[in-house]
């Protein structure tokens, strides 16, 4: 038998485990190699190869890689849910996946204890698991006969999983996993690690409410969230930063410095944006339109609504279904029996616009843009804060243009994205492509020329900027690959933010066209993308990056007038309102505080300057400037502050120098 | 008897009419008067004046007020109907009023004839009417049981009256009008003209479809619009304004500009705003952004949903049922049965935001203001382009105040409403104070001391401005007093536009509270404010107020280029770019059209300056400079352009100097 790694071919007389060929390749990869991959297929390092006359090419999977990285996680929640059965012999198990895009959890095991679980059981849970861990209790395979799989899950009564292995299996026989000596086996593809000594950094992480299979007519479960890393170093890190996200976390944050609030009242998951967040986003926003028009974008309006019949013609109703607020019509003695339905993207609208009037190629490109409010049905348990919600605003865009100006197009977009980004105060970014392809089958449609042309335009557009990105197959959506750009925050953390998407779906439905320069009909190419992506959940991601100290052009409250004493008042109340008249936003607190009581309240609203007046400085007709980070910068006139603040405003610095 | 008329008092022995009363006192009066008010009730002039003790003031309804335009308003309804009849026996009859506030018609009559009537017929009706105007019919009045009523009804077979006669009479008798000589008779409370030779001047406008009593379960009927006035010539004036609106219609403006569109596709009543369209609506909008920030006002955003409860709590429910849309839920398997509906006002959601933490007077004013859409409920037959819609975005404020800040703030929102409407080329205004009281009772709430005090601190606004104002008794809403600002658009039509309103309401029912200097809690006093009032409706108004010709900060194309020849286009595109960058909305025209056709459709589409250019401008490196309606000014370097554009761009120029 011939194995390929790497570049090198051995030949093997006998049968051998993966483990064992890799060893016979690189003993020194052996240490962090975790599970492997068999000609492109994932399984553990004990599985024996099977003779065969082909060249079998094995990679392996290390601990400091995404995929590695996977298993270590889902071996953990195997671990977890091992722990919780040994400990509460009778729990339902449900399913247990590893967490990689959820930056506040790796993994996590749905259970339902014959006792309800508390937060005080996490500690002593993940203590069993250390236990567990220590004692190198191997991850058993085997592949058995379906009928013999369910008859296992009945008989331990597991009924959920009965469930689960009837629905997934179609093939004959079917994969559990064992931890030896533990009550455990689990129904699952695997691969895991060889035994539980491989996990050597983990921490249960909290405690939350879930659906069997997240529809709320099932089973109450509890999910038990954790996350695992391959040294107990990166854990540390992990932990660090989530400290310091806790401390920056938006909700926080929004509700110390008075930016926006929720109110159950009016619903779960609609943001309420404060004159403090407002004036934020009124300078978000401002400096968007100011780039839009320059970079010869038209600003649309458009409704919220629309009849229920064009979700139907656009496919909303038949593939979103799930993300739709339930129809309305409009008062029974109107006897109109329209329905109508909030709109979940914008989409069609701006289709509405370009279909008002026959088009002719030397209109094109057309960019429409809006800052577009949606409205999106989530599960109230999935909502949090900004970054999750059931209404946001897109600053949305569709760009209509021929084959032969897309990829301009795509690369303007791309390079907007930069300067958005940059504006705001991200440096680094990651770049996706997402393509068709992968296990998943989505019902991609667009023919293969499409796809390929598509790729190509979003290839070039990256490639001509130099940017480097990571090819993800089977991430684009049903009707086109895209870009999309992730930024990371000044604590480490990835945002997906910007997206820049083709779209083979929408030009059909809506039979858009234009006449080009031949007379004839053609069908104009269709790319959304949005920058920020969603206001609100733009704004989630500033405040945490800026942990609430926004540079001055955003800051709600830029200045801040401090008067030492009450004989001030009346010379900072002329100082304050001379700021406000050229345009800054301003408090002068007037207060009988003392002036550290003022100082300190002023730094607690991260206030970028304090102007702290006294006799010596209204006798002299100066100001004494505080800045928020530098404190005492010194006396100046009015007049100086001025043009040093406008200065700021207008070039949208990021630090006051 | 004694008669009080003006300051004289007059002796009558005999039982007398009011038209002998008046004839008494002043014989050159009585040529306009058509009706009367005895002791303020409004009369025929036919009345015979009951023997009594007290003195009865009469005042005469004379036809150039707005009572006296009603009377023959009203009058010439009644002679429309007995035209039909006469026409075509056995036409049912709904109701027929004067409109006093539709721009566009001054009655109707709503009717069901023996056969569809056309617009054909309504020259043939109108010439009928002007038969029987000639034969001075007499408008003959009794009051009779109700019954007696009923039975006359009857017996014409005219059951609507009947229906009608069965609701409103809740007294014994009832009043009947006939016109003598013609076979019409009228269940009416009057007054008329004595008879139908005081009718000279009125025409028939329109037909359209119209349901009994509004309500589309009901019979489907036709209206016959109309209007009338004292003398031929106002007729006419009004009839040339009227085909100047048509003219300026912003319907057919908004197509041909390609500014909006309405899509029935996608819902009627909702707008489209194209990229012409939204450069306007954004300038529009950053003007006002920039002046809520100087004036004090935090930028708030709030969603355009909330909790069916919420619209319980506000009272939305209970008082505007007919104006929401139905309630919508969430998808069926989230297993939420929370209700939902589309937000008819803001108002809720700013109390949210000021309820979102307690309040010290210390805080007071608080002046919220958002470009909120609202979506309201309307029959589709009451749609009018942009003037009457299903969705629209009110430039929306609400000031949370103490009694001692309320004068000012309102006299901050009538300045601030004054400084709008000259910014956008208004000049002449008429402003209404309506207050409580009149016939209809609407279940006003507040005390009598509100009341007072609420009128009062308008009042004192008003004063203080030296602004005259009209006193409307009956006009307020049920919740509050109110200022309303109309304006006088360039062909003399007034728009009904700012509104400033007290309310007592949702103070109470949300429990609003703020701690004053006392440390006793206090209820803050509410004031709504719309300037615009509608940013759709505003922008019809605007766009018929400059016939599309917008001046040049707001105009969608601010500046055209137009090559002479081929040879020109490098140059052209050079110039173009220049401009653009400059932050000018400017169009490059390069088709191979004549420079006069290429004029001529600059000149169509309204744009403010055109550069033509040609050999001449490329060899000096010049710009010759077209303005729309001086036509050429002249040659000039582009800086020399760019220059006085963007003074009129900064300064909001309303001509091109």
């Amino acid at each position: 038998m011939q194995i390929k790694f790497g570049e090198n071919i051995k030949d093997f007389s006998d049968s051998v485990s993966v483990l064992e060929a890799i060893k016979a390749f690189d003993r020194d990869v052996l240490k962090k190699t975790i599970a492997a991959k068999v000609n492109g297929e994932e399984v553990d390092l004990s599985k024996k190869l099977d003779e065969t006359d082909e060249v079998l090419s094995i990679e392996p999977i290390v601990t400091d890689t995404r995929d590695g990285l996977e298993v270590l996680r889902h071996s953990t929640a195997h671990l977890l849910a091992a722990a919780v059965l040994d400990m509460f012999p009778g729990t339902q198990l449900g399913v247990g996946p590893a967490l990689m895009e959820d930056p506040r959890y790796g993994f996590y095991y749905d259970v339902i204890a014959p006792r309800q679980l508390t937060e005080a059981d996490l500690p002593v849970i993940e203590k069993k698991m250390k236990e567990m861990a220590k004692r190198n209790l191997v991850y058993r395979r085997d592949e058995i006969a379906k009928s013999d799989v369910l008859e296992i899950f009945k008989e331990r009564n597991e009924l959920l999983k009965c469930e689960l292995i009837d629905e997934k299996v179609e093939t004959e026989n079917a994969s559990i996993y064992y931890i030896d000596g533990s009550p455990f086996i689990d129904f699952c593809l695997g691969p895991h690690v060889g035994h539980t000594g491989k996990l050597k950094a983990f921490k249960l992480l909290a405690l939350s409410g879930a659906y069997w299979k997240g529809d709320a007519e099932n089973q109450q479960m509890q999910r038990i969230y954790g996350t695992a890393f391959a040294t107990q170093e990166e854990l540390d890190a992990w932990l660090k930063q989530r400290e310091e996200a806790e401390k920056r976390d938006h909700r926080r944050l929004g509700k110390e410095l008075d930016l926006f609030s929720i109110q159950d009242d009016y619903g779960q998951g609609f943001i309420f944006w404060h004159p403090k967040g407002g004036a934020i986003r009124t300078d978000m926003e401002n400096y968007l339109r100011e780039e839009l028009q320059k970079r010869g974008y038209g600003m649309v309006f458009t409704p919220h609504i629309a009849k229920r019949q064009l979700w139907q013609t656009s496919g909303h109703e038949q593939n979103y279904a799930d993300s739709l607020f339930e129809p309305m019509g409009m008062p029974e003695k109107f006897g109109e029996d329209t329905e109508f339905r909030l709109k979940p993207m914008n989409c069609p609208f701006h289709i509405g616009i370009y279909k008002s009037h026959p088009r002719s190629y030397r209109e094109l490109p057309l960019r429409y843009a809006e800052l577009g409010t949606v409205y999106r049905a989530e599960l109230s348990g999935t909502l949090h804060g900004l970054l999750r919600v059931r209404g946001f605003t897109q600053d949305d865009a569709h760009i209509f243009c021929t084959p032969e100006q897309v990829t301009g197009e795509v690369g303007d977009c791309v390079d907007f994205a930069y300067d958005v980004f940059k504006t705001f105060g991200f440096e680094k970014f990651k770049v996706e492509l997402s393509v068709r392809g992968g296990a998943d089958n989505k019902g991609y449609l667009g023919s293969d020329a499409d796809w390929e042309n598509a790729e190509q335009a979003l290839v070039l557009a990256l490639n001509k900027r130099e940017i480097a990105y990571e090819r993800i197959e089977g991430e684009a959506a049903f009707y086109g690959p895209k870009i999309d750009i992730k930024v990371e925050d000044s604590i480490g953390r990835l945002w997906q933010l910007s997206t820049v998407q083709f779209d083979f779906n929408l030009p059909e439905r809506f039979e858009l066209e234009f006449i080009g320069d031949d007379g004839q009909k053609h069908r104009p190419i269709m790319v959304h993308r949005a920058l920020f992506g969603s206001v609100e959940r733009f704004f989630g991601v500033l405040i945490e990056h800026y942990a609430g100290a926004f540079p001055f052009w955003l800051a709600p409250v830029q200045v801040v007038v401090l008067p030492i004493t009450d004989r001030i008042n009346e010379y900072a109340q002329k100082i304050g309102n001379e700021l406000k008249n050229s345009g800054f936003r301003v408090e002068i607190n007037l207060k009988s505080d003392k002036i550290g009581a003022k100082i300190r309240d002023a730094q607690l609203q991260k206030v970028p300057f304090m102007l702290v007046l006294g006799d010596k400085e209204l006798e002299e007709n100066k100001i004494a400037v505080r800045e928020k980070v530098k404190g005492d910068i010194g006396q100046m006139t009015l007049e100086e502050f001025k043009v040093m603040a406008q200065k700021l405003k207008e070039t949208r610095a990021l630090t006051n120098g």
